[in-house]
Parts: C-alpha cells; sequence; structure tokens
C-alpha cells in the first residue's frame, strides 16, 4: 500500500505547486512538510491558512488509505480545521493519524506544527471515504 | 473598505500562485474564480480539495472584512468543508458571504460551484475575528 | 417514508424529554419544535446549545432519511453547529433540509431560529450516513 | 476557579435533565458523566448524540473557563463532533480539555467514552469565547 500510496501523491498537481514532501508512510499515520517560500503566504507572509489546510489534507487521506483494503482508492468528505497560531516559521509538518478505520467511512485527525513539533498551528478533524476499485467518483 | 480588501489579497502570494481572481466585492460577499490547470489537481486530475478550501476561505475572510470597520485586519479561526461533489469543471465560482458580522467574531458561509452556479462542489462554514489596527497577530 | 420517520422519532425517548415536536416531514426538509422550560436551560437561563443541537440533529437526520430507499434507516456520521446568537426566547424551530442525498452519504444543513424566523441563533452542516435494513450498526 | 464553576454548572437546567455529573475539574480540563436510560435515548435505544454532544460542549466549555481570568465567563462559539461508534453502554464520561487558552477564544478538544475509556463514541472540536463580567451576552 506504501508503493500505491507514493504514486497517487505523485499524481497530486497541487503538491507539486505547494513543495511539499511526503515524508512518512506508516500503517494509519502519515507525514508531509512544506517550506515556506513568496508563492504559499498570505497577506502578512507567513504560511496561508489554505496551506496548511491542504497538506493536513493529504496526510490524513493517505493515513486513511494506509489502512484500507488493497486496491481502494479515498476521497475527502469533509474536514474542519482550527487555526491556533498564525505559522510564523519557514517549515511546517503535517501529521495525519486514524482515529477510527470502518469499511466505508474513515475518521482521522491532523495537526500542523512547526518541525521541532512543539508549536501547533493547526489541528483538522477529517472524514474520509473508501471507493472500491470499480466505483464511480461522486 | 473596497480599496484595503483588494490592496490585502494582492499580497497573498498563495493566490496568486493558485491564479485565482478576486472578481467581486460587496458589502457582505465575496466571489473569486479560479481556473483548473495541471498546477492545482489531486490524484484523478480534477481540482483539489486545498483550491476549493482556500479560495472559499479567502472568499470569506474577505466578505466577512468587507462588514467591519475600516482599518481593521481579519484572521481566520476556524473552518468546515464539505465536499459535496468532485469538482470536475475547467473553472471554479467561490462566493464568500457573511452570515452575522459581530464586534469580534464573524461567521460566514461559502460555496465553491461551476461558472454557471447550477452545481455545488462544496460549502464552507467558517469564524473570522476582527484585528484592530492596532492588536499583535496571535 | 413519512410514517416511517414518525415512528422512528417517537421511538427517540430523548426527543420526548426535551419536549420537541415533530411538526413537518417534507422530502429534503423536517422541522422540529421545542419550548423553553426550566429543564432545557443553560447557566444564564436560555436555551442550552445541547438543545439546539439535539433537535437541529434530528431535523437533519430524518430530511436525510426523508429522501432515502424505503427501508433504510440513518445514523449521523458528524455535525458541525455555530451558535450566531444567544437563543433568548420562548420556542425555538429547527429545520433541516437536504444540500445533497447520495447512495452512501447525505449532506444537510440545518438552522435554528425563533418562531418568526428572522433571528437565526444556530446553524448546522451535517454528515448523515444511509443503513440499509440488514447492515448492523457501526 | 473551581468554586465558580460549579455554581455556573449548577446553574444549567439542562445537565439536571440529562442527570449529568461533574465530576473533575483541573486547570484546562473538565469531566462529566452520564448514566443512560429511558430519556436519554435515540430510537435505538442507545444514547443520542445529542447528550454525547452536551455533554462534550459544556466539559469543553469548562475547560476553557477554568484557565481564563478570574470572573470571566465563557460561551460556545461553535463545535464539530464526530460520531465514531455507537454509544452501546450504560455510561458516558466526557472529557473536555484546553488546546490553547487566548485572551478573546479558547480552543479545546472533547472526547466521549466509555469508563474504561478504551471504546471512543465521539470527538469534538470546539471554540470558546471568553466574556469579561461587564459584557453583554452577544
Amino acid at each position: 500500500m506504501i508503493e500505491a500510496i507514493k504514486q497517487s501523491y505523485n499524481k497530486q498537481g497541487f503538491m507539486k505547486t505547494l513543495g511539499a514532501e511526503l515524508v512518512s508512510i506508516k500503517e494509519g499515520e502519515v507525514i508531509i512538510t512544506c517550506h515556506l517560500n513568496d508563492t504559499l503566504t498570505q497577506q502578512h507572509g507567513f504560511f496561508h491558512a489554505g496551506v496548511l489546510t491542504s497538506i493536513a489534507d493529504v496526510a490524513c487521506g493517505y493515513a486513511a488509505l494506509s489502512a484500507m483494503p488493497k486496491g481502494s482508492d479515498v476521497l475527502t468528505v469533509e474536514f474542519k480545521t482550527n487555526f491556533i497560531k498564525a505559522a510564523k516559521t519557514d517549515k511546517i509538518i503535517a501529521k495525519g493519524h486514524v482515529i477510527k478505520s470502518g469499511k466505508t467511512l474513515t475518521f482521522c485527525e491532523g495537526v500542523v506544527t512547526n518541525v521541532e513539533q512543539n508549536i501547533t498551528y493547526a489541528t483538522m478533524q477529517a472524514t474520509m471515504i473508501c471507493l472500491r476499485s470499480n466505483q464511480q467518483h461522486k
């Protein structure tokens, strides 16, 4: 499943645009990092909320996929993000992990921190849905 | 306030990265559009959930700011996005509008649709906070 | 399906406890009302956030069920509630309606207002799941 | 502050209605329990989602208040609840704790489990607002 996740990740043009890097895949936990540059900022020059959310979403999605049967695909049903603190840093880490893996739905939590993981910028709750290989996209 | 919103928007490097366009500002409602290209895709070639969320967040944020006192700034406290349907289209429209504008907090709703506005891809509920000019970022 | 919804509603001991009344069922929209009394208050004597949320959840759930195939049952996957204004009133109305009805998941929105429906106390986004008659509860 | 929280809790008519018990108050963490009976059920006889949410909300709210300056009051801005598993048990425990305490807003997380705390029924993310004693309710 690790190979399938890497292949899927590499097809995401948007992750390339963010310069995001898939640094770790374990069953039920995925980590993605991202460096700040001028293309990722909000109006004060910090990481945009949309960047934090995007990499947290992908970390949660692949964490969910890592716990699904082989051949599955994953789509985000919904997520909620709390912005705890402005992300005034030059590198962020998003960790997504599975809270409960079901046949159809998987609940995940995500957290976006600094490199030292002692400052939390955002927390996410996400619901993911498992698509079998023969299902159409909703 | 319209001029202040345009200036703030133009400082957002991430909006340039998305190729997003601020097409309308009215008091309590802001509209942003975005064209699909290879840099904005998820693994199936459609608009990434993170792109939908990012422009909906910005539309909600500036809708909130449009109803705040002059000299205010806005930050996103939290949002929730529901992904109703995969965004298989070449252009999306995000409309953010204010539900309740308070002295400190503003509640907004966002919706992301196709150009004809007859297919909804995502809906957002967002809470925004008003920062006075003399306040530090949290 | 209207009869099935009424029967299911009447089995909810908690709705009796709230003194809630199921006043309208249409395909995709359900309305529930509730009168204030001393058993439903928060610390300032207004309707408790939990009461607003509970009747909005049930209105959304049965709105979803009203659009599902006969014999289905419904469970709440998740919801988010925004508390727009303290519910200083003696009767509230919760209206739930379907945004998108899918085979497995249904997206709903709920709103809790006063009787005149010109003051909004809370808004809800909810995801509901359809259980076929032969499925076990998760 | 512990005394102030107990007094505020005891004014909540709705907590009496649920038969909920405030069992622990520490700075930044509050625990509430609730026993199942016929007045708290959904259509299958389990704890109603509204009950889980209500006690999690109150646990989060008082966890937030426990970290605020003396004389403060607390209101719920918004929350999101994920329903991980049907609460088929005769007693539930809701634990709310503070993620980030700010001057105006406090972010909390809540979790509802069985007594042994090895089965999670629901998780909550909540935003609370601090009201100074001289402020009116929104």
